[in-house]
C-alpha cells in the first residue's frame, strides 16, 4: 500500500512550518506494510493545488492524506469537509489574497473528505495524543487544496480515499509570538501521523 | 551546586503529573557544573509543604525550583510570586477543600518567588519552548508551598533563591479530557527545566 | 418586504435560549419597511426542521433569517455554510443523540447560505457589536435546520435568501456556568439581528 | 454611607473605557442608602496614584472601589490582591513603558484588598451577571493604584474597605479588535457595580 503525504511551505510570519517538518520526517523513514511518498506544496494559491495534483498523478497512491499548520489549535485536527471558497486572511506567498471567491465556478459547496475520519482521531487519542475531528479547515490554501483534491478525485476511476489533517504549531513557532498559543512537539506529531497511516492501512485493507 | 527540583504526585481527575515525570526523568540524569537532588511532593494540605521543607533541610541545596501541573497553560509559567491565600477549587488528595483561609496567620500577604525569573523566562523561550512569566500561582498546593518555602527562607541565614514554575499538561492527559486543553510533551518540558537549570547556575554564580 | 426570523427553544443544562429571547423581543416590535414573522423551533431531530419548513409555507416570506445559541463564541456569528451532517455531543430535547450520520441520504455535501453575509457581517460591527463570519455551524440542531432549509429552497421558484446566525450565551446562562465563557446582553443581540433585518431589507431592494 | 468609585482614562489603542463609562453612568444617579462620588484617574504611572489618593483625603468615603479595564476577560473579576510591582506591556498615556521594578522600595510584596470579594462575587453572579474572584490584577496601572491605594490606607487611623474589579471590554471596543474577544454591554457593567456597592453597603452595616 502506498500513501501519499503532503505538507505546506512556511507561510505568513513564520520560516518554519510544521506540516514540512512533519513530511521530511517521515520521508527518511521505512515502514512496514506501506510505503510513504511525499510532497511539499507551495502556499500558493495556484501552484498549491497544481503540485499537489501533479503528484497525484504521478504517484499513484491507494490513499492521500495531506498536512498543514493551523495556529491556535491544541489538537491534532482531522478535517471532515472542504467547502468551495476562498477568503484568505493573510497573505499568501505569492502576495496575494482573495477574499469570498469560489475555488470552482461550477463546483459544488463542498465535499466530505474520504477517509475514516473517526477511526483515524480515535486512534490518534488512543495514543495519547490529544485528536479532534473538526468542521472546517478555514478558507485558507489548507480547504482549497483539500478541495481541489477531492474535486479531482470525484471521478469513479479516481476514487482513492483523501483527506487533510491540520497541526498545531511547533514550540519554536509558538515561543516567538505574542500572545501565547498552544503548540506540539515535531516528535508527538510525527507519531501522530504515522499512526494515522497505520489506522489508514488497517482500515482500508479490511472491506467495509 | 546543587539544586533542590520538586514535583507533586498526580491529583484530580489524573493519574499522572508532568512534574513528577519531569523530576523522575531529572533524577536519571547526571549533569555538568550542578547536582539534582528531586522529591515529589504529596498533593496534600498539611504533608505537601512538610515535604518539601523537610527536603530542604536534608539537602541544603544552593536553589530550589518546584515544578508542579497547571492545565489549560500554553506555556511554562514562571511564577513570580507565591500569596498568603488557600482557596482549593478541587480536593487535595486527601479530600480536603478548603476555602478563602490565610496559609499562615501571622505571614506577609505575599512573598516574591527569588529566583532570576525574567532571565529563567527568556532563556527558555531562546531555546525554543513557550515560556511565560505568570503573575499568579492559583491558590491550591503550588501557592501554597511556594509560600511556605518562602516563608521558611525568609530568614538571613536561609536566604538561598527558590520559585516555582507550572507546566503544561502532558498529551496523554489531554488526550483523554474533553474539552481539548493546550499540551507539553515530556521531552520539551525536561529541556525546559534543564535550561532553567543551566541558566540559574550561570546567574548564581555571577555576582550581581 | 417579510421576514421569518426563528429561533430555538431552550436546550441541554440550559432553561433559557438566547435565541428565543429575541425572537419573542422582535414579535412584540413594530419596524418601518419590513415585517417580521417568528417561530420558535423545538430541539428535536425531526420536529426542529418541519416546524421551520411548515413556518416558511404558510408566511411565505422574502427572506428567512434562522438563530441559535452557541455557547462559547464572543461574537454574533454569521455562518457562511451548512452540511449534510448529524454529530451530536449533547442529545436533542427527545433524548436522542446522533454520531456521523447524514442529514439527507441524497443531498449534497453542503449548502452556502445565501443571505448577504459579508454586509451583515461588516453593517452589525459597524454598529458597534462584536460580528463574525463563520465557517461552520457544528453538526447539531442549528446546522441541521439551516441544512434542510437550504435543501427545501434549492428549487428555482422558492429561491428566497436565508441563513443562520449563531447568538453567544446570555449574561446569565454565562453567570451559572463554569467555566466561565463569554456572553452577550439581549438588548445588543437584539439589536444585531434588527440591524441585520434592515440591512438585509436594503439589500434585498437594490437590483445586484 | 459614601463610596468613592474610580475608573480610568482610555488607554492603549482604544478611545473609550468601560471603567470610565460606568463612573460616568454612576455619576447620573441616586442611590437610596448610599451616595457615590467618582473620579477617571488618568492612566500615568504618577498622576494615577496621585489623583486616586487626593480624591481619598478629599471625599473621605466609608469604602473605594476602584474599576479598570481588562481586554480578554468574560467576567466582573473582582481582584483579591496587589502586588508591589510595576512590569507593563504597554506604555501608559505619558508614553512610559516600566519593566520589573518595584512600586514602593520598602513596600511588602503584596496587600489583599479589604473588601468582602467573595460574599461581591456571590451578589453579581446571583444578579445573573458573570462574576469571577481574580488572583492577579496584573502589574500595569489597575494593579498600581490598587497597591497604593492599600498601601496608604494600611494606618490604623484609614483602615477603610477598598478594592479593586475589573471589567471585560465593551461591545463597541471589541467590534473593533482583532482577534474577537468577550465584551459586556454597559448596563450590564452598570448594573454589577451598582450590586456591588448595594452589596457593601449590607456588608459593611452589619457588624462581623
Amino acid at each position: 500500500m502506498k500513501f501519499l503525504v503532503t505538507g505546506f511551505e512556511p507561510f505568513g510570519q513564520s520560516n518554519v512550518n510544521p506540516s514540512e517538518q512533519v513530511v521530511r520526517a517521515l520521508a527518511r523513514r521505512q515502514f512496514e506494510g506501506f510505503a510513504v511518498e511525499t510532497a511539499v506544496l507551495p502556499v500558493h494559491r495556484f501552484h498549491g493545488p497544481q503540485t499537489l495534483l501533479t503528484h497525484v498523478q504521478q504517484t499513484r497512491p491507494d490513499a492521500v492524506v495531506c498536512l498543514g499548520e493551523a495556529g491556535g489549535r491544541t489538537a491534532v485536527s482531522i478535517e471532515r469537509v472542504a467547502i468551495n471558497l476562498l477568503d484568505f486572511r493573510i497573505a499568501d506567498n505569492n502576495g496575494l489574497v482573495v477574499q469570498d471567491e469560489l475555488i470552482s465556478a461550477d463546483g459544488p459547496a463542498a465535499y466530505f473528505t474520504t477517509l475514516p475520519v473517526r477511526a483515524l482521531q480515535q486512534a490518534v487519542a488512543a495514543a495519547g495524543i490529544p485528536a479532534e475531528l473538526s468542521l472546517s479547515a478555514g478558507a485558507f490554501l489548507c480547504n482549497q487544496v483539500t478541495y481541489e483534491l477531492l474535486h479531482f478525485l470525484a471521478q469513479p476511476q479516481l476514487a482513492i480515499p483523501a483527506g487533510f489533517v491540520h497541526l498545531p504549531l511547533l514550540p519554536e513557532q509558538a515561543a516567538n509570538q505574542t500572545p501565547l498559543r498552544p503548540s506540539m512537539a515535531l516528535d508527538v506529531m510525527v507519531t501522530a501521523v504515522i499512526t494515522i497511516l497505520h489506522t489508514l492501512c488497517t482500515q482500508l485493507r479490511t472491506p467495509r
